[in-house]
């Protein structure tokens, strides 16, 4: 008998037709002769509401009182679904996230999980019970203070469960089927990739698929749970994300992972910065301090005569107009640069371990871009990863023609999965 | 400077709106040079959309994973309510039931308090800031279990709260002005009483008058926390719920406080019961193992020559089908007995303390239905109670014509508050 920690998101709860459809499930699950824990997020749009209800009195709400707010939405999710177990026949117990032992740092709205000390439901299921847990939520050691995890959090829950407890694996439910070689909605020929390391599920993460919370994958790398992402409203096996072999598995890293994109990001350029030692440094710090999180940075090579650069970087669309407001304050330091903003900008990113031993990736990526007439606006890498910035609206057709180029689409798939045509 | 303990009902945080309104009126009795402790319901109607919620999960769900359900309302309209304050530039911090320290036994859905240390909020009240509660919820002492303290139970929150930090008041907000004479739906001439014992709002508040939670007047009784029931509507005065004289108050006892009404009891006569011996106790001691809470009893006179006799009860009429089926169970002990249910009742009460040394309001009360056509069908009585269950069809005409004929209109109150007219 294993442990089995799965996790609800909140359009798997979003009524009670659905919260009992999701019941079924567990039961079956435990029926098969499994212990389980079940992580559950808000059900469909509470936490948005509860958002917009607090928008409605300030726009600057107290990030304490914010999160016990929020954390309205899962104690009510989680209580109607351990209702629902139990008018099954099966006992279940529902818990906050400081009954069940998720202790957290103090930074309300993105505290970090420092240990999980899960007694409660430990003790649950020794008595055969299922544990229901409310995700997003923990409480802060010294002072009981209820914290949230952050969008998405209701993962790293899960996961930080899963560790815990020693679980076999962490199933992540949502609508979805599994982690896709790119966004179906864009690409119709993606493909659901079955199995993916966690170090390229980071870099898709990262950079725009919204597949699991980043710090849920971080989790699951540092304590070797396998994840399984799949969907509640099927029983298909969903994306395997593990850095285990499967015993019948590839001997090379697939080449290319998949394709992600990103909308939210806008791009800042400043024109005629003065190319002297420390003043990219004084630009950075001041951003840094304003709380943006700077993604990608370009600084052209500095025009010899007039001893002058201009560097753009690119943000979240949601911190621009901080990032705005520091540079404003820079104020003479700047010696009359120029700040201009652009918000209509794309990120695409081509993700997949095989990089690492094939160079030839980059010259692919920008052909088949320049063979769709589509220009490139900044360029950034990692090991296992290129990244692109394009005009927003390019984006879309941008993603299909990568995915082509590099053999993604479903009909021609398993080759390229499996290492064989590289470059 | 004084601390003033304000709760604040549902209808009074219904939206945005409202939760801004209270967060002005908190904020200028602070400004006032009080320190405030702020009691909060669930906004408008949250707690019965939780409950048909967890209704369409199932007829049946386990109270503890209830009482989880429950709690989030107060959750939501707290937290919202301490970013308004802080919005208006004070400090305000949140706390739930278990925060705020109020420790309950184990009986989930209808929890009584057990203790109250609110080390929290005195360290909040020494911060100058102000603390707002979750009414209706506390914790158990051992497990750390969430429990809700039954329908209304805010105000035993506030009143308990109130007691352990020695409050000069707890204000009870609604959207009525105070205690009336009478519901002024029904008796538009009813009056606002301006100040009120304990003993008699016990009595009204037993007896259907929608005024109080009854433990909340029982723990303001022992504790002698004196209670202003008020309008959040409006800045008049409301009434005073205290058992201390005041300075100018009246030598005498009122002889009638009020009349309440209730629509909420049937009636159960069994026919024919024998007419010996431990009967009667056989059939409530049935009744009572089935969780049914009897009203009134009444026994007839024996019929001679049968050896029978009858016995009528009233109980809520959600009791009715435990009662019926408690009894159908007793089977041959009955000896053919017929069980009769009657869901068309009503209960009027008449309450004053002044009753105690004028013996001939049952006699009035009496007269006064007669000439008014109204036949009574069952009659209790306390030290300072009248009650007669009447047809439900007569019951608001029954209400109106005591209300007269007791003098309490509104024209002619003054005299016999001040214990006038007697009889």
């Amino acid at each position: 008998m294993s442990l089995i920690v799965q996790k609800f998101g909140g359009s798997s709860v979003a009524d009670a037709e659905s919260i009992r459809r999701v019941a079924r499930r567990i039961v079956e699950t435990k029926a098969a002769g499994h212990d389980v824990v079940v992580v559950v997020s808000a059900m469909g749009d509470t936490t948005d509401e509860l958002l917009d209800l607090a928008g409605q009195i300030t726009d600057d709400p107290p990030q304490r009182e914010l999160d016990i707010l929020l954390t309205a939405g899962e104690r009510i999710s989680m209580a109607l679904l351990a209702i629902a177990i139990t008018s099954l026949g099966v006992q279940a117990r529902a818990f906050t996230g400081q009954q069940a032992g998720v202790i957290t740092d103090t930074a309300h709205g993105n505290a970090r999980i420092i240990d999980v000390t899960p007694s409660r439901i430990q003790a649950t299921l020794s008595d055969d019970a299922v544990a229901i847990v409310a995700g997003f939520q923990g409480v802060t050691a010294q002072t009981n203070d209820v914290t949230t995890l952050g969008r998405g959090g209701s993962d790293t829950t899960a996961v930080a469960l899963a560790a815990a407890l020693g679980a076999s694996v962490c199933e992540i439910y949502s609508d979805v089927d599994g982690v896709f070689t790119a966004d179906p909605r864009i690409v119709p020929a993606a493909r659901k990739i079955p199995r993916i390391s966690t170090e390229e599920t980071l870099e898709l993460a990262a950079n725009g698929a919204k597949i699991l919370h980043l710090r849920a994958v971080e989790y699951a790398r540092r304590y070797r749970v396998p994840i399984h992402v799949r969907s509640s409203f099927s029983s298909h096996q969903g994306t395997l994300v593990t850095d285990e072999l499967a015993e019948d598995g590839p001997m090379e890293d697939p080449l290319i992972s998949g394709v992600a994109h990103d909308r939210s990001q806008g791009k800042i350029t400043i024109v005629g910065v003065p190319d002297v030692p420390g003043t990219a440094a004084r630009i950075f710090e001041a951003v840094a301090a304003a709380g943006c999180n700077i993604d990608m940075i370009v600084q052209n090579v500095s025009a010899a005569k007039t001893g002058l650069t201009d560097i753009s970087f690119t943000l979240p669309l949601e911190q621009a107009n901080a990032a705005k407001a520091a540079l404003a304050a820079l104020g003479g330091e700047l010696q009359g640069a120029e700040v201009l903003y652009d918000d209509t900008i794309g990120k695409l990113s081509l993700v997949g371990a095989g990089m690492r031993s094939h160079p030839g990736v980059s010259a692919r990526l920008f052909g088949a871009l320049r063979d769709a007439g589509i220009n490139i606006e900044m360029i950034s890498t990692s090991e296992i990863r290129i990244s692109v910035i394009l005009r927003l609206e390019d984006l879309d057709e941008a993603v299909r023609a990568i995915h082509s180029a590099f053999g993604l689409d479903a009909a021609e798939v398993e080759a390229v999965v499996y290492g064989g045509t590289g470059r």
